[in-house]
C-alpha cells in the first residue's frame, strides 16, 4: 500500500468525496457533509466553492423543514447541467438514458429487438443514434461527464464483449465501437448487466448502507453481481461472481449454453421454466415469463409446479450464496423480480434446510429497489465513475474536448 | 469514507506501513521501503529511527550481494526481542507456539488429544500452560505482542466460540477464558482456522502478491478461507467463507453435522473418505487419511475408487468457487493438501467441464506452501495484527502490563 500522498492529491480526495456524498445521498449542508468526511469547517467550504465554481453543485435553501430559524443552505448536485449517457443493452431490447447527476434519470428511449443474433452493428448504431439525440435535448451549457453501459454478458476492462451467448457476441469492440459513433468526444465503459446492478442497488437501492449483498439478475440466464465489504467483488481477471454458472445440479444438469451443465442459470433460466411451464417457445422474454406467473396465480398446475421447481433450484444457489458471502440481503432483479413472490417460498425453505444459522439468522430476500432500471442506473453510475474520482480534471477535460452533436 | 486525516493519524498510519512491510517481506533497505510506500526519504528515516528506537527493528548490513562498494544497510523486523503467542486447535491435537516479528516459528509445543468432546476447560488449560512456558523462555528483555489462535470452528469477532461441532463447543468463551488463564495481560484474538490459514497463505505462501485466493482446509471437515481483493471475505456478520457448507449435492446427499445433508464437508470430509474406502473408523485422523492415500497409490482399487470419488465432489466445490471468485490459486491445505495429488486429476476435470473459459485460462491449483504450520502462522498474523496497525501504542501498552509469567 502506498501511503504517502501530495497536498494536491489529498484535496482531489476531498472534492471526490463531496461530489460524491451529494451524488449519492442528495442534498446535504455543510455541516453534515464535513462530519460525514471529517473535515474541519473551512476545508469543507472551499472544497464546495471549488465544485460550485465548476457548476458541478449549487448551494441552495433546503426544502421547508418546519423549524424556526434561518435553514442552513445545503449543497446540492447539479442534474440538468451535469449529466452522463446510460445504456442498457439487453437480450430483447436496449434502453438509452440522460441520468443527471444526482442518479435521476431526465430522458429515455427504448427499442425493442427480436431476439435473433444480431449484427452488433445494428445495435451500436441504434445506441449512438439514441445517445446523440438524448445529448443534443440538453442544451448547450450542460456537460455529458461519461458514457455507460450495461450489457448482458461478459465484458473485458477495455469494453470488448468477451462472451455474450445471448447475442452472438464473441471479442468485439463494442466499447471503442459506439464511442466512434458516438462521436462525442467521450470514453465509454462497459460493464456486466448483473455486476452494474449490484452497484447500482447498493449505492441507492435495496442495499443502500448495506456493505455485503447479493444481487441475482435474471434476464434469459441469470447473472450475480456482489458486494464485499462495499466493493464489488471482481476476482483476478475481472470475471468473478459468475452465480448464473455456479453448478447446482452436477449429475443430472440440463445443458447450459456455456457448454457446461447443471448451472444455476440452465436450471432457473427462461428456457427451464418455459419448459417446465409446458409453454411452446413463441411467447419469450418477459412477457413469456409474465404469462406464466399469471398463469400459476390463476391456479394452473402446470405453471405452479414450474414455479416450484425454479424455486427450488434457485434455492440451492441462493443457499450457496448465503453461505459463502454471509450477505445482508439477497436482491433478486430482471426477471426473478416478477417470479420473486411465486419462487420466494420454496427459497425459503431451502435457506431452512441448508444454510448455517448464524448466516440464516439476518439475511432479507428482496426485490430490486430502482425496478427494471436497475441495470440502467449501474450504467449510469459507471458513466459518472470518473468524474467523481476526479472532479475538477475530469470537467475540465469533457469541457475541452465535447463534440457537440450535428 | 472519512477522508480528513491529522498529522497524528498519518504518521501512525506510516509507521504501521513500514513495519507491515518488513514484517511481511524481510529485512528492506530504506530506499526500498520508501519506493514501496511513496514517501521521501527524510519521512522513512524519521518513521525507521522511531521504530528502532521503541526496538521494534533495527537497522543491519544486509547479507553479502557480492557487488562492490559499501552495501546499503537494510530495515529488519526484531524477531527475539519482539514475537507472539500463536495457538492452532485443531480436532485432534493442539500446538502452541512462539513466533517472531517477521514470522519466523522460534519455539513450539505439541500435544495430540484423543477424538472426543473435549471439555473446554481442559483444552484451555493445556494451551495456558504452553503459552506461559514459551513466554517464560524468551528472556526478560522482549515483548510479546499479542495473543492469536486459530480454531477449528465459527467464532465470534469477540472470541467466544460460535459454534465447534468437532469439539462440541458452542457459545463458550473460548477467548476470554484463555486469556484470564495466560495471566499474561494480553488480549486473545481467536479466528476460524480456514480463515486465518487463507490469510496466511496470502501474506507469506502459495498465494504471496495475489489479491484473489481461494484456501480449502480439511481437518474432519472442510472449511474455507477467501482474499477478496487483498482482504478476507468475511461477510455482514463474520461469517463467510462457510465453504464447507456449500450444497453440492442437494437431492442425495450425505448427512452433515450442521444439520443439513449434501454440504461439501460431507462429501468430502474424513468420514466419506473413510466410508467409501470401506475402513473402518478406528484408525481416524490425518493417520487414517494417510493410510488410504497409500493403499491407492499401492493400487488398491477401493482407496483408488474413494478418492477419485472424493475429488469428483471436491471438483464441483472447487468449480463454484473458481465461478463465482475467479481467484488466481486455489491453495489445498489441512488433510486435503494430503489428498491433494490423488484428486487433483478429477478435480481438473470437473473443471475443464464447468468452469468458464475466462477464469479457467489462468486458475492455479496448489498445496498450502506452509505445510501444516498454516493455520498455525495465520493465527500470529493475528497475534500480530494490533501492533502492526498502530506499533508505538500497542508496543507501550504491552510494555506497560505486561505480566510475567511466574
Amino acid at each position: 500500500m502506498r501511503v504517502g500522498r501530495t497536498q494536491e492529491e489529498m484535496r482531489q480526495r476531498h472534492l471526490s468525496e463531496v461530489l460524491r456524498r451529494v451524488h449519492v445521498e442528495g442534498p446535504l449542508t455543510r455541516a453534515s457533509l464535513g462530519e460525514r468526511l471529517g473535515l474541519n469547517r473551512s476545508t469543507i467550504m472551499s472544497l464546495i466553492a471549488d465544485l460550485a465554481g465548476a457548476g458541478l453543485v449549487s448551494e441552495e435553501k433546503p426544502a421547508e423543514t418546519g423549524r424556526a430559524g434561518r435553514p442552513s443552505l445545503v449543497v446540492a448536485p447539479e442534474p440538468e447541467r451535469i449529466h452522463a449517457l446510460a445504456f442498457d443493452v439487453a437480450v430483447d431490447g436496449v434502453t438509452a438514458a440522460r441520468v443527471g447527476l444526482g442518479g435521476r434519470i431526465l430522458a429515455r428511449r427504448e427499442a425493442v429487438r427480436p431476439r435473433a443474433v444480431l449484427d452488433l452493428d445494428d445495435v451500436v448504431g441504434v445506441l449512438a443514434e439514441f445517445g446523440r439525440d438524448l445529448v443534443a435535448e440538453a442544451g448547450p451549457d450542460t456537460v455529458c461527464a461519461g458514457v455507460g453501459v450495461s450489457y448482458c454478458g461478459m465484458v473485458r476492462p477495455d469494453g470488448t464483449v468477451r462472451y455474450g451467448p445471448f447475442l452472438g457476441w464473441a471479442d468485439q469492440r463494442f466499447g471503442p465501437d459506439l464511442a466512434e459513433r458516438l462521436g462525442l468526444g467521450l470514453p465509454v465503459g462497459v460493464g456486466n448487466e448483473a455486476h452494474l446492478g449490484a452497484v447500482a442497488e447498493h449505492v441507492r437501492g435495496a442495499g443502500t448502507g448495506l456493505d455485503d449483498l447479493v444481487y441475482l439478475h435474471g434476464d434469459v440466464g441469470v447473472g450475480g453481481g456482489i458486494i464485499v465489504g462495499g466493493k464489488l467483488l471482481d476476482g483476478a481477471g475481472g470475471y468473478g461472481c459468475e452465480v448464473g454458472h455456479m453448478v447446482v445440479n452436477p449429475f443430472d444438469g440440463r445443458p447450459c449454453l456455456c457448454g457446461s451443465h447443471g448451472c444455476l442459470e440452465a436450471e432457473v433460466g427462461e428456457g427451464a421454466l418455459l419448459d417446465y411451464a409446458g409453454r411452446a417457445h413463441d411467447l419469450v422474454g418477459r412477457a413469456g415469463i409474465r404469462e406464466v406467473v399469471a398463469l400459476a396465480e390463476a391456479g394452473d398446475t402446470r405453471a405452479v409446479e414450474a414455479i416450484d421447481r425454479i424455486g427450488d433450484w434457485l434455492g440451492v444457489g441462493v443457499v450457496n450464496l448465503i453461505n459463502l458471502f454471509n450477505p445482508a440481503v439477497v436482491v433478486f432483479g430482471g426477471m426473478l423480480r416478477d417470479l420473486f413472490d411465486g419462487t420466494a417460498p420454496r427459497v425459503r425453505a431451502r435457506i431452512e434446510a441448508h444454510v448455517l444459522p448464524v448466516s440464516r439468522e439476518r439475511v432479507r430476500l428482496a426485490t430490486a429497489a430502482l425496478g427494471d432500471d436497475t441495470t440502467l442506473a449501474g450504467a449510469a453510475e459507471l458513466a459518472f465513475a470518473a468524474l467523481l474520482a476526479d472532479p475538477l480534471t475530469i470537467l475540465e477535460a469533457r469541457r475541452a474536448h465535447a463534440v457537440r452533436p450535428a
